[in-house]
């Protein structure tokens, strides 16, 4: 198995001219995509489109390219819309592929990548027990494609999990069903608290028989230290994509993960760094930085509404919602330390890394 | 003559309780108070009414305490209050001292604050030349007031100005005049950038010659790499608060600065703070950072879009004001660096800095 | 006694220049001054500082020009100050006064006011049948106090109540106590709905058994029909300002109502004119409208997402509350009838009318 | 020709469930469609990427219903996607239907829609002269398109047109050329402006010569009665929707307009309505009501910042644009005379009504 992972940057939702134009170098070919995780930029709430947007793009430009169904697609390759690009984040669309090869015997581990999916739900089993466990079951199906048996060699779990609205609600309403709370905005939390539990329970980071209905979205200490997940309205499933290393994949990249303890822990990202293989004394230099393909992070408001000790009035912005605000800092400490705006940086980090922390899993290329 | 400073939280705009249990304790003696820069909780845009609130607050107290007029503290404690603690940013107040004291022959320089104001501005004078000259003159009286004789010993010209309303266009276009811009929001760049060329002019950082009416708000070739301007709606003149080191004060701080090239220049935060004297390698440790007692900057989304190459969507992005944006990425790498969100940001950096970047200045105690 | 009352437009929150016209002209006593219902420029949610600035504002001119303590303000005059003028809403301020008179027998009913505090809550007990209990016991002395015997006099009952900040639940939570919900937004709904059902319950609208905990603001079919509640951060207890018409007071106007049962509902609008004593056929016209002082309404977007049976998005707009929608909406149409947007319209009526609309006042000048 | 329009309810911007259900039951042949009208629920400002993703869902469909290429549908149908469905609008789309029919002598003119579309503008062209003349030349073309000789048989003229984003800036930048205006949010204001006044240049409304570059988005006495413009991000051209009444038309609507003269001129929504031929006497009843098909409105925030000559905040908001609030106001009054919240009212009308107000037409059925 080979592994390959392109960087695209991205005018609107809906351009492709990037991607087109590495299939047409011959640098990409579109058949061996496996995998999309975007950076678009709506505000990353409930109504956000462009996350849609994009992905119906990408599945247009798909079903033209591979002169298949769009249904196929769908079934084909594993599609992750993230939206947000507060501060200085780039919108951008990192997208996978994979092809078989033989492995030679004895090779360093390289990036391998697993996909998979769940059911649909029922809006009432959104930001339950229920789709934890069904998370949970996936999550070992896409270690399982990623040909990785280890859990200490996944790094980083992307979930695209679905959100309530106000149709949905009442949908539920009418079968006599309750949905786990009202506010369409807060669902958001809840499906991917229970989508990160789910990748928890999985990897072995939380005994499932802890992971009962009234923690959800309640219990901070609980937590994945690579989960991260995201909600969208164009979705009623969710979809996993699962990186890690694995020898028995080809690839010419590695990828490592650390823990933002809190939304300003650079120490946290100089540590994904290193995890993926960049050696540095205290801060990369420019040279060392060519090498980072790109950086993957949650960012969170501190429940709390402290950082280090401090006030801060993300939870009481009235204007602004948190997720919002978390993203561009977190964005822009990444940036900063990188050097490079065009990093992926999702918001609401519930039960993805301490309260108020995150997961922070980079992918660099060997040597 | 001592220069003292303090930085206090802040619950709300009008929560004077930090700077009361200082006074309380006998830690700073409020008739020695000069100037305050605040930070406050508002959107830091043109109905942001916290600056004001805070600025009442803050007149109402010191006209208690000192037994004074409301009129004699608006003559002598400047008031700066900035709006917008997006991200991390905490809210806050910086309070300066000074009081009388013979300075010992051949002490090393301190940090040492100057304050003095313009007059009060026609409508149709914000954002024009007749600004940049106003506050030309104003900030060389406010170096002979912190007796600071060389340019090169300024290092935070903080420039509070006037922005205007649609009343204020409206009474302007009763006696006929015009103003240099319609749009409220716009009108506090131009503000901003005509008081920042004030300073440019003053220190030599720019020749007046160069300073025309339609270069302002317009050549980013122009700019000053001390100047702070902040707009608010609470006053009609400009306001200044000057900050160096002099061998004339005694302080138990020096300040520095440093030049951010773009929003993410890490390298620059790390510069302010080696300028004002702390020593460390590639980054400062826990027990160095304790010696800091505020980081001073200016934020800006580059007018070009672009940051590092990289497409950002902070002047698109027509639901968060792009200050908002900037504020919130710069605010989280000052905070990742120093270790505490509770720094001073603040937004529009127009001729403060090239276009996209801004200065930076930090206080640091010695030794 | 005699009840007055004047419409006074605002500048800013902290504008008292048309107070003092109307005092310096002899037209309003400040001593007489017992009620203040303001309409102020913030956003209306959780940051919204406006209130506050503004309630300091009048707090300051009343203690100087009565020669009193700022505390013995707040212990004679009620302020409420509802926050969100978006749409063509004006910022403005309704201030009533009260003086002794002989009532000549026989005269028609007046418009009186009735003022009353509750004592200060725990966060704890925010948006809880205590909080339901003490608004029901206040809004009973507040009927005493406007010397009204019979709940079908009572017109209009608008308290101001507390809501739940992030230091708030904290305290709470350090004591190891739970508040009803930990989202600061959603605590103003849980406020303003236990406030509502305390009117309810004074005024028999709704059986105090019914109103049990789990019922708050969750069963929309309690609700009274002249109640008005608005949250503010600035205070920890409920004021309230009961309206109705007494044969004891003389006076130049009455107020009437009527319950609007959506937000688009014009015939309510038309009603509460007509309640008030203004007689007109389909529509009023110029002449008779010159006779209403102002109008009070509540709007809120309807909690099933859907007005007339169509789809809107107020819920599921993540950039701009749905407070801030509603008040758009009802801010307009009661301009568009009476023909000017200096009306008062507070947002979030849970329990205040039925889900979805809210009551509406209008206060009619005689004959 | 006969004239065929249906009101569609939409789920999202890409919901295309109505339109499939008429097509279905052959109440709607898809190849008869000339011209959709939405509304769409995105925040109708710069970043409002759900007109470009209906336009993109709705093209894909008549792609695939009609077995023809995506880049023949653009020419055979005209989109005009409007954003913004704040306060209780209604996200919908109204699609209009044409077909080849003898038109009986002597019949009564009935709705007729006629379509065109100017050339592609280069950036610096948006918001000039330039903007205007190929304007008019297309009002000119879609006139006789619809069979429509008498500017006074035209009613309403929709245009969409383009704006100017940062990455446009620069292209032109790149080239030596100037744009009016570097803010990407204001480059909507003056592309609007000059559509409309190419409406009325085109329908004799305004003389050609008075229109001049420094009059295009600031002379607002030049003014069209029936323009309506909308800016959108997915094109470079401008489109244009022209409907009136023809004699060679069969229909079974009628379309009319009125004026408003401020955003809260309640009689100017019934005076449409009348001038499409309902008759009642002050307000119109439920059962005339039923006759209604749609009603397309045009609002904006009055530039004076004053309505009734009451100071309104719209202007000063810095959380939510002014576009916003106006949309919001205009479609409740509205929603409140025609009890449905489904109707159309975009955002900015420089130069599209008197300043402050705008055009507003309807569309009713026959008897």
């Amino acid at each position: 198995m080979r592994t390959g992972v392109h960087r695209i940057p991205m005018n609107s939702p809906d351009d492709l001219s990037g991607l087109e134009r590495l299939v047409t170098r011959g640098e990409l070919d579109p058949r061996e995509i496996v995998a999309v995780i975007g950076k678009t930029e709506g505000n990353g709430c409930v109504n956000d489109f462009t996350r849609g947007f994009s992905t119906a793009a990408f599945s247009a430009y798909l079903s033209n390219a591979l002169n298949i169904d769009l249904s196929e697609v769908k079934g084909r390759v594993a599609f992750v819309m993230s939206g947000g690009t507060e501060g200085v984040l780039s919108p951008h669309a990192t997208v996978f592929t994979r092809s078989p090869a033989a492995s030679p015997q004895g090779q360093a581990p390289g990036l391998a990548i697993g996909v998979a999916a769940t059911r649909e739900f029922l809006p009432e089993e959104i930001g339950t027990t229920t789709e934890v466990a069904e998370v949970a079951r996936a999550v070992k199906a896409a270690m399982a494609d990623a040909r990785i048996d280890r859990e200490q060699d996944v790094h980083f779990v992307q979930v695209k999990c679905p959100l309530l609205t106000s149709e949905r609600i009442i949908e539920a309403a009418g079968r006599g069903k309750h949905v786990v709370v009202d506010d369409t905005y807060k669902s958001m939390g809840y499906s991917r608290g229970a989508s990160a539990l789910g990748v928890a329970v999985a990897l072995g980071e939380v005994l499932s028989d802890l992971v009962t209905a009234d923690r959800i979205a309640h219990d901070w200490a609980l937590y994945s230290n690579v989960a991260s997940a995201s909600a969208g309205i164009e979705l009623m499933n969710c979809e996993i994509i699962l990186l890690g290393n694995s020898r028995e994949s080809m690839s010419d990249f590695v990828v490592g993960h650390d823990i933002m303890k809190d939304a300003v822990d650079l120490g946290a990202v100089l540590g994904a760094l290193r995890s993926a293989g960049l050696e540095f004394a205290q801060l990369p230099d420019t040279d060392q930085l060519k090498h980072v393909l790109n950086v993957f992070a949650k960012a969170e408001a501190s429940p709390s509404g402290y950082v280090r000790g401090r006030r801060t009035t993300m939870l009481t912005d009235s204007d602004i919602n948190h997720t919002r605000h978390a993203r561009a800092v977190v964005g822009g400490i990444i940036a900063a330390v990188v050097g490079d705006p065009m990093v992926y940086v999702s918001g609401g980090a519930e039960h993805q890394g301490p309260a108020g922390g995150g997961p922070v899993a980079a992918i660099v290329r060997h040597g």
